[in-house]
C-alpha cells in the first residue's frame, strides 16, 4: 500500500503550515522570553515533529529546496515536485494566517512594528546584515541542510533517525544565523509571512526564494561527488 | 505477555503524576532561573522520560485528549478509554498535591502569589491574551500534537524512538504558546493544577477540557486523511 | 564474550568520574554563563555520552542508587552491587579533584567561595529550601529517574535508545530541582564534592544518601507493580 | 560498494569546513544573542548533522585527534590517517573563511575586535584561565570525548545512534568548557580560526593541537582497557 499524490500533498500542507505556524510564532508570540536559541529549538523541532508524523507518507519536505533538490537529482518525478511546491507555499501561507489570527488578539500586537516573523537583509536584517552577507549565509546554509538531508537519506545509510538529525541541524543553521536574515533556507516558509507583512519584506522575498534553491541544488551536488560509489 | 488493564491505568497514573510534578514544577519552582525555554523542556522531557519508562505498558498517553482521540480513530476500546482518563486525572491531581507540598517548604511560597503552573486567558494568560485567542492556540496545537502522536505511532511508520519525537513536539509547543495560555493540550494536566489554585483557574478550566480534546479529534480526522492508504 | 567484573567497576569508575566532572563542573566553571538550563543539560548529557561510551560493558549505572534498586530488583548480583559502589565512589571523588585543579587555576576561585558543586538544604540550598523539601524531593525525583531506568531497560521493552531518555530525564530533573538541592539523586555525585567541601555539605551529605537509595528502592517497586506481567 | 580515498577526504574536507564555520559562526554571529549554551549546541549539533551526513562515507571524524586516536588503536590505515587530518586541516581554513566573509559583511566586524572563535588561554581565555588550566582540561575534555567514540562505535556496542551521543558529549564539553579556553579538542577547529586571527591566537596554538591529541590517544588506551573482552 502506498499514500495517494494527492495525500502527500496534504501531508505536505499540513507540515509547511505547522512549520511556519510554530518556527514564526516562536519569535512573534514568545521571542522575547524564549530568545534566539529558543527560536532555533521552535524551527528545528517542528521539522523532527513532522518528519515522526508525515515523513513516512510524502518524505517530509515541507520545503521546496529540498523538493526542487530531490527531483535535480532524480529521487522525485516532475509531477510529485509540482504538487509538493504548490502545497508547500499554500501550507505556509494559512500557518502565517493563523498565526495572524493567534497574535492579533493581543491588545499590543500590530503586523508592522510586530512582524510575522519574515526574513529580510539590510534594514530587514535583525542585525543589520547587508545584502552580500544574506545571500551568502542562504546559500551556504541551505547547501549544508542538503547535503544533511541526502546523506541521511542515502540509500547507503541505515540511519532510523534521520528525522531527528534533519530537524536539529535546522536548529542549528538558525542557532548561527538568525542574526544575519532570520534563516529562510525554504522559499516556503518565507513567502507565507512576507505576503501578510508587504513592504520590506515582499521587496526581499526573491532572496529568500532564489539562494535557498541554489544553495540546494549546489547541496545535491557535493552529496554526489561524496555518496555515488563505484563497485569494489 | 500482557499488562492487565489495572496495570495500563495504574502506568498512566504514575506518567500523568510525574507530567504534572516536573512540567508544573519547572513553573513553580525553578521559573525565574530557567525561564519559559526551560520550561518548555520540562514539559516535553517528561512526556520523553515516561514514553520510555511505560511506553510498552500503556503507550504513555497520560492525557485525556490523546486518550479520546485514540478512541474516536478505533485504536482504544471504551473500557481502556474511561480508565485511561480517571487514572490520568487522579495522577494529575496528586502530582500537583506533591508539587504543593515541595513548594510551600519555602518560606515565601504562596498558594495565591506564586500559583501551581496553571493554565489561563485574559488575566490567568502570562502574556494576557484573550479568550479567543486562548481557545484557538489549544484547538490548534492540540491537532499539530495529535497528528505527531498518531503519525509516529501508525501502522504505516516504523521509527523506534516515537517517544523522542512525541516527546520534543510537546517542547516545541510549550516554546510557542506559553505566553498565550501557560499551554495545556492537557486536560490532566490543568486539572490538577486548578483544584489546588481554585478562583480564575478554575473558572477557565473548561477551555482547557474542551478544546484539547476538540483538537485532538480534528488531529485525528487530519491523520486519517493522509495516513490511510489504498492497495496500489 | 564478556567484560570481567574488573572492567565493568573500571568503567563505572570512569562513567562516574566524568558525571561529577561535567555535571558539577558545569557549576563551577560555567554556571554563571549557561544558567541553571545549562547545567541541567550538563548532567543529562554525561549520563547520555556515558551511557553509549560505557553502557554495553557495565550498564553504565554511574549511581549507587540505580545500582541497589538493580540488586533490590535482583537484576544484578550482590559481589558486582559491593564493586560497582566502591568504583562510583571513588570516581566521583577522583572527579571531583581534577575539576578542583581545574578551577584553582582561576585567579578569583576559592573552594569557599564558589564550592565544587556541592548539594546541600538549608543554607545550603540554591533557593534555601528547609531539610523536609529536601528530602522529599530527592526521594521523588530518585523514584521518577528509576522508573525510566527499570521501564526502558525491562526485557518488555525493546527500545534502541535507553540511554538517551535515561539521560534527558536526569536533565529533566535537574531542570526542576536545582533550585531545591542543586540536586543528587546519586549518592556517588555528592560524596566526591562533599569531601572536598566540608562543613555544611558533608553535614548535609547523610541526607543525599538516604534519600536517593530510598527513592531508587520505591522506583523499583513501582515498576514491579506495573512492569511484572502474567501469561494471558 | 565502497567510498573511494579521495571521496573519504572530500566527505571529511566538507565535515570540518561545517563544523569550523557553524560552531565558530554561532560565537562570533550569535553569540551574544544565544549565549555559552547557545554556542554549545551549535558545535555539538555541527557534528550530529555532519555525522548523519557524512558518517556512513569516512566515519565523520572531522578532528585529527579522533583520526589520529583511531589509527593509533589500529582502527584506520596510515595512509587514510594522513588524508583525513589534511582534509581536515584544509576544510577548517576554508570554513573559518566563509565565516569571514559572511561576518565582515558586517558594518562594525574587525578580526581584532571580534576574532573568529578562536581558541586561548591566559588573555585569549574568555575567562582569563592560565596556561595549566588551559592544557589539563583539553587533554582530560579530548580524553573523554574518545572515550565515547570509541564505545559508542564499538563492535560490542549495537547502538544505532553513535553520532548523536557524539555530538551531544561534544555540546556537553562546550557547556563545561568555553570559559577555560573556548573549547578545542580538535585542532583541526583551532587552526583554521588562528591563521586568520593570527597574533595570541597563532603563539597559543600548539596548546589546541598537543592537547587534544594527547587526550586523544589517553582515550583510547583506557577504553581498550574496558572494551578489549576475553573469551568466557
Amino acid at each position: 500500500m502506498k499514500p495517494s499524490l494527492f495525500q502527500k500533498c496534504l501531508a505536505e500542507f499540513f507540515g509547511t503550515l505547522v512549520l511556519v505556524l510554530m518556527g514564526c510564532g516562536s519569535a512573534v508570540l514568545a521571542g522575547s522570553h524564549v530568545g534566539f536559541l529558543g527560536i532555533a529549538f521552535a524551527f528545528g523541532l517542528s521539522v523532527v515533529g513532522m518528519a515522526y508524523a508525515i515523513g513516512h507518507i510524502s518524505g517530509c519536505h515541507i520545503n521546496p529546496a529540498i523538493t526542487i533538490s530531490m527531483w535535480v537529482t532524480r529521487k522525485l518525478p516532475a509531477a510529485d515536485t509540482l504538487g509538493y511546491v504548490v502545497a508547500q507555499i499554500a501550507g505556509g501561507i494559512v500557518g502565517a494566517g493563523i498565526l495572524y489570527v493567534i497574535a492579533s488578539g493581543h491588545a499590543d500586537y500590530s503586523l508592522a512594528t510586530n512582524g510575522l516573523g519574515q526574513n529580510g537583509v539590510g534594514d530587514g536584517s535583525p542585525d543589520h546584515y547587508p545584502l552580500a552577507s544574506g545571500l551568502i549565509a542562504e546559500v551556504v546554509f541551505t547547501c549544508i541542510f542538503l547535503l544533511v538531508v541526502h546523506g541521511s537519506t542515502s540509500k547507503n545509510n541505515t540511519t532510523p533517525i534521520a528525522g531527528l538529525g534533519i530537524g536539529l541541524t535546522l536548529t542549528l543553521i538558525h542557532i548561527v544565523g538568525i542574526p544575519v536574515t532570520g534563516v529562510s533556507v525554504n522559499p516556503a516558509r518565507s513567502i507565507g509571512p512576507a505576503l501578510f507583512v508587504g513592504g520590506e519584506a515582499l521587496k526581499d522575498l526573491w532572496v529568500f526564494i532564489v539562494a535557498p534553491i541554489a544553495g540546494g541544488i549546489l547541496g545535491g551536488i557535493i552529496w554526489k561527488m561524496v555518496d555515488t560509489w563505484k563497485k569494489v
